[in-house]
C-alpha cells in the first residue's frame, strides 16, 4: 500500500508495476501534480490540466496497481491496516508513506488566512484569482494608497518556489498585463521578496545566489534579505523595520511534513519528518517505509536532503526495491544537479562544481521540466504555452474563476495605516 | 456603454472600436466564454483557458474601449446612468444591454440545487467535478443500487446543449475512462436524455432530429422523448412514469433572460426578454438597445430568433451601426446555417435546404468552432486537444478540483427509494 501519489509514491508504484505484488495507491486527489510548475498556474502561464493528470490514467494499463481516491486518517501497525476518511479500512503487508508536506507558519497559524502557500492546484487557482482581481481593482481605484496596496505583491521566503513566484509575478504584473490596462504601467507594480536568511536560494552555491538576486532585481523585484517577518495580517506584512501594505501576500517560507509521524507515534525531526533507517524503514516498523518530504534523511555530510522531486523519486524506487528484495546497500541520493528559474531567459543551475546562470541555464531548466512532465499531451501543451508566452509576453490562462465572483470581499478599503496591524 | 461581454456585447464593442465614441464594456467576469464549447470543459475534453480569454486582452490595443469588471445592478434611464454592485455609478449616452440568459427551472427553483445548468466556466467545472467524483466513487462501491445511481447520468432537455452534453458524457463514461477503472466497463454507465417534446434538436429539420437521435443511441444514450419531468431532487428525477435514480443530473431544458427587463420596467415576453423595435431599440428608450438573449426578436415568419451566437453577434454589430448612424434598414437576421454535434464523427448541419449528418457535418462543426474561437493561441490549443482526444479517446482535463475535496458530501448512501422523492 502506498499513501500519496506525489513524485515519491508514483515512483514506488511504477517500480512495483507488473511485479508479484498487489499495489494500492491512495491519494485524496484524483490527480498527480507536477509541483515544480505549480507557480506557472498561479501566474496564469499554463492551465491546471497541463501540469496535472489523473493518477488513474497513469496506471491504466497496469493490472496489479489499484488507484483509490480517499484520505488516510490513521495507521494501525499492530493490525496492519490503515483507516480512511470515508470509513474504509485497508490492510497492508508493506506500507509506503509518501504523504508529502504542507505549509508551516512557524506557529503563527493565523497567518495562513492572509498569506496563502502554494502546494495544490486549488492553492494555485486561489493565488491566480487574487493576483488578477488585485490588478482589476487597481485599474479603477482612485484612492492612491489603496491602489498602491493593490499593486504590491509580497512573497515571503526566497527558496526556489519564492524566487520563481516573485519572478513570475513581476513578469505578469509589470510586463504581460500592462498593455491590457489603461492605468497600470510597468512601474506601477511592486513585487517584494522577503527572506530571513542572508541570500536567496540558500541551497545553491553562493555565487549563483548572487546572480539570481541580480536577475530578480533586473525584473523589478525588490529583494529584502535578512528580513524577519514579525506579523502577517490582512493586507499587511510587518517586517519590524517596515510595514508593507499589500493586498497579495504569498507564503513560500516554510513547510512541515504531513501527519504521518503522528499516525505512527514514531520519532520525528523538527519539521515533522519521520526518522528512518538507512533503508528508509521506520525504526520499529519493519514493513513501513517513509519517503520524500515525509522522511528525514541526511546526505553524507550530515546535511538533510532537500525537499525536491529527485530525492522523492529515488527514495520511492529504493523503497520498492527493498520490498522486491533487490536493494543491496543503504539508500544514497545521487545528486544530478539543482535548477531554479527566475524568469524568461533567466535561471541558475548547479551541477556539482559546474555553475551556470542565464540563458543556457534557463534552456536546461525548460528542457528538464518538459522532459519530466507526465504524459506526452502535457509536454506538448506546456511547450506550446511557453513558446507562445515567450514570443508574445502574453499569459493565456488569465481567468478569474470561482463562484460569486464579485460578492467575495475585495481587498479592504480605507483602512488606517497603523504601526502594528494586530 | 455595453453591459455584458458575451457574443453580442463583444461584437458591438468591436464594431465601435476606433470610432469617435468612448466605449465602456462591463462584465461581472474578467473573461469572455466561448459558450458553444462549454460542454467540453464539463466533460474534461479541454481546459477552461482554451475556450475563454480575458476581455481586457481582446481590447488591449483599442484606446477607445475600456473594460470594467463589475456587475450592473440597476439602470436609471431618466438620469442616463447605471449603478454597479461595487457602488460605482456610470453615465451613458447610448446603452447596449447584452446581459444574456440564465437557467430557468420553470418555477421550480429548488431543482437548481440538484440539477446544475451549464452557463459559466464555474458551472462547467462543477459538473466536471460531479461526473468525475461519481465515477471515482462507483469504482469502489459495493452496494449495487448505489453503484447504479452513481453511474447514471441524466440530462434534462434535448436542445443543442443537452444533446452535446449527453453525447460527450456517454463518450467519457462509457469509453474514455473505462480502461482506467477496474470495475467500470462501458456497459456499466447509463446516460439518459429526457425531452418533453417529440424530438431532439427541435430547432433543426425533422430528418436531422431523427439522425441525431440515432447517433445518440449508437453512443449508448437512452433518449426519452415526450417525457415531462415532474420533480427533481437530490439523486432522483421523477418523470411521472418512472423514477430515475442518478447522482448526476444536468439541466439543459430552459433559460430565462437576465434582469434587464426589470431594470427598465419595460415590456417583456414570457422568457423575460425585452420587446424591441425593429432597430433593436427598447420602445420608449431611444438610446437603449437590447441584443442577444436579452431581446425578443422575431424572424420574418413570426418565429422568435434562436438563442445562438450568430444572432447575438449580428445584433451587436447592428446596434453599433445604429449608434454610428450607419444602419439603413431594420435588423434582419442572416441565417448561415445551424450546427450541432453529438460525438466523435457525429454531427448534424442544416444550411437552408441542405441537410447533412455524420462525418462531414462533424468536420464542418469542428472547423467552424475552431474558426470562431477567440485568439490564435486558443485555436491551436483546442485543435491539439481534439486531435489528441480523437486519436486516443483520452480526456486530458480530468481533474477534480475544489477545496476540501473529500469533505464535500458524496452522493447520499442507503437512501430508501420511494415513489415520491419529496
Amino acid at each position: 500500500m502506498i499513501v500519496g501519489a506525489g513524485f515519491g509514491g508514483l515512483a514506488a508504484a511504477k517500480r512495483l508495476a507488473g511485479k508479484r505484488f498487489d499495489v494500492t495507491i491512495v491519494d485524496r486527489r484524483n490527480h498527480h501534480v507536477f509541483q515544480p510548475l505549480l507557480y506557472q498556474v498561479a501566474t496564469a502561464a499554463v492551465s491546471p490540466a497541463d501540469i496535472a493528470g489523473p493518477i488513474r490514467a497513469i496506471f491504466a494499463g497496469v493490472p496489479n496497481v489499484r488507484v483509490l481516491l480517499d484520505e488516510v486518517s490513521a495507521v494501525e501497525p499492530s493490525n496492519g491496516w490503515v483507516r480512511c476518511a470515508s470509513g474504509r479500512v485497508i490492510g497492508y503487508d508493506h506500507l509506503i508513506l509518501a504523504t508529502g508536506a504542507r505549509h508551516s507558519y512557524f506557529g503563527h497559524d493565523k497567518w495562513a488566512r492572509h498569506a496563502r502557500g502554494l502546494k495544490s492546484i486549488d492553492d494555485a487557482l486561489a493565488i491566480r484569482r487574487q493576483i488578477l482581481l488585485a490588478l482589476e481593482q487597481a485599474e479603477t481605484e482612485f484612492n492612491a494608497e489603496l491602489r498602491r496596496a493593490l499593486l504590491t505583491f509580497v512573497v515571503i521566503g526566497a527558496g526556489p518556489t519564492g524566487v520563481e513566484m516573485a519572478g513570475a509575478i513581476a513578469e505578469l504584473a509589470r510586463r504581460s498585463v500592462s498593455r491590457d490596462f489603461r492605468s497600470i504601467t510597468p512601474s506601477c507594480s511592486r513585487v517584494i521578496l522577503i527572506e530571513g536568511g542572508e541570500r536567496v536560494l540558500p541551497t545553491f552555491p553562493a555565487s549563483l545566489s548572487q546572480k539570481a538576486k541580480r536577475s530578480l532585481e533586473e525584473l523589478g523585484v525588490e529583494v529584502r534579505l535578512g528580513t524577519k517577518v514579525a506579523d502577517v495580517c490582512e493586507s499587511y506584512v510587518d517586517c519590524s523595520t517596515e510595514l508593507i501594505r499589500a493586498s497579495t501576500i504569498i507564503w513560500a517560507a516554510g513547510v512541515r511534513a504531513s501527519n504521518a509521524a503522528e499516525w505512527l507515534g514514531a520519532p520525528q525531526d523538527r519539521g515533522g519528518r519521520l526518522f528512518v533507517n538507512d533503508d528508509l524503514r521506520v525504526p520499529g516498523h519493519d514493513n513501513i517505509f517513509a519517503i520524500g518530504d515525509t522522511a528525514s534523511v541526511s546526505a553524507l555530510g550530515g546535511q538533510p536532503l532537500p525537499a525536491i522531486a529527485p530525492v522523492a523519486k529515488q527514495q520511492g524506487r529504493y523503497a520498492a526495491d527493498v520490498i522486491l528484495g533487490r536493494a543491496r546497500r543503504p539508500f544514497a541520493y545521487r545528486d544530478y544537479g539543482n535548477l531554479a528559474t527566475i524568469g524568461r531567459s533567466r535561471a541558475v543551475a548547479a551541477f556539482g562544481e559546474l555553475h551556470i546562470a542565464g540563458l543556457i541555464a534557463w534552456l536546461i531548466w525548460c528542457f528538464a521540466h518538459v522532459w519530466f512532465l507526465i504524459g506526452f499531451r502535457s509536454r506538448l501543451s506546456v511547450m506550446i504555452s511557453w513558446l507562445w508566452n515567450y514570443a508574445t509576453f502574453d499569459r493565456s490562462a488569465r481567468l478569474i474563476t470561482g463562484e460569486e465572483i464579485l460578492r467575495v470581499p475585495m481587498p479592504p478599503r480605507a483602512r488606517p495605516i497603523e504601526r502594528k496591524c494586530a
